[in-house]
């Protein structure tokens, strides 16, 4: 992520922070904590906060084939209840290396090794309530192996060409957010000379087009 | 949301879905609400899962002016301690209009009203550990009027040509996930000719060139 110049003048911060008066743990387990807050607000006004803090980063990886396809899992998802197709994504413990994190999920989820990784978005997920991070990494050059998920995934994969995952984002059947966003940033490289050229090509090409 | 045709073949669910064995509350307040649960796997093995569910849609709106500039609001906040620049956001019921909520926020947070919405993203913001669900909507035709923001609510506003704001995107200093993902989505529309050509043009504009 290239952050060269300083930030310019309008992102200055104005006011004082949120301020908290007290906390309790009301809940954990493995994957989150969650604890609540008297706090004052920058208003001066006080109220009860509840914060759900992750133990881990969340990773998104977006493969992407020489022939502009990219490979999406699906999967069943609990909180919703709801089959997911997203670019593979997974947990990193928070303070390890992101990029690790991307060659295990990547790895696990899919048995695709990348030669080439590029960092491309780092995120804040539901900054309203939750403190997770996030960030998505675009990987190419990619030879399969075998996967190996998590004892409680049972992992589709699809190779699909990257207008049809686009338009199926913009159907609103493709919801995870990672995804979304991935998906669009890679739009904007695939325009922006951000990407090898007939690689962008490949990825622009409608259907008929030749890829 | 265009989900006129059927989905693709390779969206088809495959396997059977999760299955929660019992659970209990051991959170809530007026914005969340956090279960733990036993439950079974796809895969049939069996684990603790627990679920943040959320009162609350969320609803992000980016406002466009005539001259392709965007609309920011910059606050502290709580779970990340830090200083956000970020698209108008805020809640609203889940079961209700999300266009109505958007309408509000917007209000409320800027003191803007728009003459045409357009809803263009629909997401779920973290969908491993929470329920929540969010959309994303573009106001054009702005006027400005009075802003009346939360009482926790201490918020600046800025007035940002559009590339200079996805270049803050790319420097990892906007990082609020659903404004990373809207500003993509708004290059996306003003490159692929689904936004009015002047306006697409203004916003796609770089430093120096005719706004």
């Amino acid at each position: 992520m290239a952050e060269t110049k300083p930030p310019p003048e309008w992102m200055a911060p104005t006011g004082r922070g949120w301020r908290a008066l007290d906390q309790r743990e009301v809940y954990q387990n493995p994957w989150i904590r969650v604890r609540e807050y008297h706090a004052e607000a920058p208003t001066g006004a006080r109220t009860v906060y509840g914060v759900v803090g992750f133990r881990n980063l969340a990773i998104g990886v977006l493969p992407i084939l020489p022939d502009g396809r990219i490979v999406l899992v699906g999967q069943h998802r609990f909180p919703l209840g709801d089959y997911s197709w997203e670019i593979p994504e997974g947990g990193a413990p928070v303070g390890s290396d992101p990029l690790e994190g991307a060659r295990r999920e990547l790895r696990e989820e899919t048995g695709l090794e990348a030669a080439e990784w590029t960092e491309v978005l780092r995120f804040q997920l539901s900054n309203s309530v939750t403190d997770e991070r996030g960030y998505g990494f675009i990987a190419t050059g990619l030879s399969q192996e075998a996967a190996s998920p998590d004892p409680t995934e049972a992992l589709a994969m699809a190779r699909i060409p990257f207008r049809d995952a686009l338009e199926q984002a913009l159907a609103g059947r493709v919801q995870d957010l990672i995804t979304v966003a991935m998906l669009f940033r890679a739009y904007h490289m695939a325009c922006e000379g951000q990407l090898p050229e007939p690689l962008a090509k490949a990825m622009l090409a409608r259907n008929g087009e030749t890829r």
